[in-house]
C-alpha cells in the first residue's frame, strides 16, 4: 500500500526557542519513503540528530514568531508482520541489544507491578498467543473515551479508570507485555483511516525474532500504520517538543491512498 | 459469644510525648462489655476523647522512658448482621447523617476510580448481593502476602498489584462498594482465630438500615469480631498514634473464647 | 458584616438521581443567618441530614431533567478570630474528640510525608507563628494559575509543581499544619470580593482553643468568609455530589456587602 | 589512580532462569581496564550485549540451583572532568543524538513536574554554575538515611519526604536538570572509600560537551568512581535482573587502591 501524508503545523513563540520533531516517516525496513519534504517557515536551519538504530528522523531548530510546518510524504508500506498467533518469545539472551531497555518499567508503564496479574490471567499462554491474549483482553475491557485521560495517567490508572484514549492502550499493552517478559515498546504512526486524523500511538513487541506492531484500539488498520518515533512510551515519541513555550495556533493531519 | 481480650505493648520513648489510643473494645450496641482494664505503668493522667457516635475508646497520656500498656477485656459479642444476601441498599436520603462521610473517596480508598470497574462488573447486582459479589470477586483475586504492600498502599496499588495484607483486602472493599454508592468504612477488630493473633482490619457497610461488617480475607470469623476503632480507612484506625518517636519493644495480642 | 448571597445552578439529569447539596450557610457560632431560602425547581421533597457538629447544612433529594436550585442568603459574620500570632497549640489531650481526625493524612492531604520539611523550614516556630510562617510561605512559593491542578491533585503534587488554585493552596496549609500535629480541615465558603465570584476553599486550624480560618491565596478577605462545609479536604466540600450523572447548564454565585 | 574492585554474589534459584548482569567495568574513555574476570559457578554460557554506545556490559546467562558469580578487576581512572562552574550549556541542536533521551522525564525523574521549582530556585544560573547549585541544594536539604524509600520512590517523593539513600540523591539532580533542559542520567558505579561498600548511583550530566559524573550525596569521591551501567535512572543500572525468582545468600563488594 502506498499512503500520501502531510501534516500542517503552526505556532507562536514569543521567544527564540529550540523544538525537537519527530514528525517525518522513519527509515525503517517495513516502509519506503518515495519522496517527502520539510518545509519550515520562515525559513531557519535544521540540526538532524537522526537516529540510525530505530530510524527515527529528528530535526531541531530553533522557533521565534510565528512558525509553520509542513511536512508531506509519500510512503509505501511493505510486508508487516502483524502475525502474533503462534510466534515464539525470544530469550533474553537472543535479544539485540537495543531491546534490552523495552523489557523495563517505564514513566507511563510500570510493568513490574502488573507481574501477578498476568500471571493469573495469561500465565498458561505463550510468546504472541499471550500477546494476542492482552490485545484482546484490553479491547474488551478498556473504553476509548477522549478526556478520561491526561498527560500524567499511567497504565495503573488506566487499569484501574478502565478508559482512555490511544497512548493509554498503548501502554498499558506494553505494561503487561513487558510484564511478561516480552520487550514491548511505544511507537507514533500516521495511521489511513484514522478518525478524526491525527497521529496514533500504537505498541510494539518483539516476538520471534522482530519488531510486530499491535494496536488495542482497533481503530486503524495495523496494515496502514507509517511509522514515525520510537520509545519506551509516550515520554519518547510527542511529535513536537518544545524547548521553552509556544501556543498553537493550528494543526492538521491527513493521510490518504494513492 | 463471649471472649476474652489481652493486649500488652511496650514501648520506649527518648522524650515526651503524646500518645493517642484506639486500643480498647468499643461501646457498641452488637458487643457488651462485661470487664475491662486499662493500665499504662508507669501510671499517667489518661485523658479520654471517647466518641459517642460509633462508640470508639479513644485514651490519651503523656508517655516517657519505658511504657508498658495493657488492655484486658471479656467482651460479650451480641446478635450481629452478617446477612448480605438479599440487604437493600439504603438511599442516600435515607441514610444516617454520618454515613454521608463513609460515600467518599478517601486517602486508601480512591473510590472514585473504580466506577467503571463496579459498573462493568458489578453492574447487575444490588445492595447485599453486590457486596457479597465483591467480597467474594476480592477473595478470588487477591492474595494475602505479608510484605506486598506498605503505609502508602492505596486500593489502586492493590487492585493492580493483586495482593496484600488484611487492610489492603479491607481498602479495596471499601472502595468498590463506594464506588457502588453504598457507605463502607474501615473497623479494626480483635479477632478470635486470627493467626497470627493481631488487630484485624476489616470493612463495613451500611445496607438495610444498619452497618455490616465484610471480611475478604476469610482469616476469621466475622462472629468473632470485637470491635475497637471505626474510620474512613486505615490512617483512622491505627491503634497507637504517637505524636513524636518511640521503639518497639514488644508488643502481643491474645484473644479467647470463654 | 453583613452580606448577601446568591447561588443559582441549573443541571439537567436524564435520569433521576440523588443529590447532595451543601450549599447552604451553616449554622455556626461565628455567623448569623438573619434570612435565607433554597429553591428547587420543579418542586422536590428535601431530606435534611444537616451536621450539628460543624453546623454544616445538608440537602439531599431527587433530580430529573432539567433542575433549578437557588439560594439566597443575608449572613452577618459575628467576631472571627483570624489572628494567629501568639495563639498557643492546643495539646491533644486537650482537643475537642471531633478535632482528632483533622490532625491525620487525608486524601489530598499527606500529612505525614511533610514531617521532615515542616521540622526543618518551621521547626523553631509554635502554634500560631508555625502557621502565619506556614501561610506566608505558602503564598511566597506558589503561583495561583488556573489550569494548573486537577481533581486528583494532591497537597504533594502542589508542593512539586509550585502552582494550583484555592483548593490546592488549602490542601497544601492543611497538610503542613497537621504535619506540625495542628488539627487542619477545609472549609468551603462564599467570599466577599472574590473575583470572579465563585464558591472558595479555605483552611482552618484548631489553636489556642478555637477553629480559626487561614488563607494562603489573599484573594479574599477572612472576614468576608461565609462558611458553608467542613471537612478533611476537597472530598468533602463539594457544593454538590451527583449520585449518577449530570450535564451542567449554567452556574453563578454573587456575594455582595449590604 | 587505579582500583581493584571484587565482587562476590551467591543466590539460589529454585528453577532455571535467565539473568542479566551489568556489573563489569565500563568499556569507556575515562578508565582503562588493565585485568579483569568474571567467573560463574557452576560453569555456564555467556551471552553478550554489550552496548557500544555508553561502554556498558551487559551479560546474560541462565542461572539454576546455588549460583556465585565473582568478578574481579584492575582499573585505571582516567583523566575525569568533574568541574562543573563556568561549563557552559549545551545546545539541544549540538547534543549528540543519543542525549536527547535523557532529557526526557522518566519512571523515577518526572522531571517536567520540577519546572517551576528549578526556574524559581535556580533560574538566574546557567550550564554548570545551576548543576553545581543543584548539587548543593540537594546536599544542604535531604538527609541521607536507609529506609526513608524504596522500590517504588520516585524524585517527586524524595523531594517531598527529604530524605532517601544514593539513588534518591541521584534521582532527584537528574530530574532537577532535566527540568533546565541539560540532559542528565544514572549511573552505578564501584565506588572508592564508600562505606559501607556497594555499588553506588551517582548522575551523570551533558555539559560543555561531555559527560560529567556528580554525586550529591558527598559520600565519596568522583575521581573513585569506576563506571559500570549507565541509564535513564534506576529502573535501568540494576546490577542483576532476574527474568524468575531467587533468594539472595551473600553479596560483597570491595574497591581498594593499588
Amino acid at each position: 500500500m502506498r499512503l500520501s501524508i502531510q501534516a500542517d503545523l503552526t505556532y507562536s513563540f514569543d521567544r527564540p526557542c529550540e523544538v525537537l520533531l519527530l514528525l517525518e516517516a522513519a527509515r525503517a525496513p517495513d516502509q519506503a519513503i518515495h519522496s517527502e519534504r520539510l518545509t519550515i517557515t520562515p525559513a531557519t536551519e535544521i540540526a538532524r540528530l537522526d537516529d540510525s538504530v530505530t530510524g527515527e528522523r529528528r530535526a531541531v531548530f530553533t522557533a521565534h514568531g510565528e512558525v509553520t510546518i509542513a511536512y508531506t510524504a509519500n510512503v509505501e508500506l511493505l510486508a508487516r508482520a502483524s502475525d502474533l498467533k503462534g510466534c515464539a518469545a525470544t530469550a533474553i539472551r537472543d535479544l539485540p541489544g537495543e531491546a534490552l531497555r523495552y523489557l523495563r518499567a517505564s514513566r507511563y508503564c510500570p510493568s513490574d507491578r502488573f507481574e501477578a496479574f498476568v500471571a493469573e490471567e495469561f500465565g498458561k499462554l505463550d510468546g504472541g498467543d499471550k500477546v494476542a491474549a492482552i490485545v484482546d483482553w484490553i479491547g474488551g475491557h478498556l473504553t476509548y473515551e477522549v478526556g478520561a485521560s491526561d498527560a500524567m495517567t499511567t497504565a495503573m490508572d488506566t487499569f484501574v479508570d478502565r478508559a482512555g484514549v490511544c497512548r493509554d492502550f498503548a501502554h498499558l499493552a506494553i505494561s503487561l507485555c513487558r510484564a511478561a517478559d516480552i520487550p514491548a515498546r511505544a511507537v507514533s504512526a500516521y495511521a489511513w483511516k484514522l478518525e478524526p486524523p491525527d497521529l496514533h500511538a500504537v505498541a510494539e513487541v518483539y516476538l520471534g525474532g522482530r519488531w510486530r506492531l499491535i494496536d488495542a484500539t482497533g481503530l486503524a488498520p495495523i496494515d496502514g500504520l507509517v511509522r514515525v518515533a520510537t520509545g519506551l512510551d509516550a515520554a519518547d515519541i510527542a511529535f513536537m517538543t518544545i524547548f521553552g513555550r509556544a501556543n498553537l495556533i493550528s494543526q492538521s493531519f491527513t493521510v490518504g491512498k494513492i
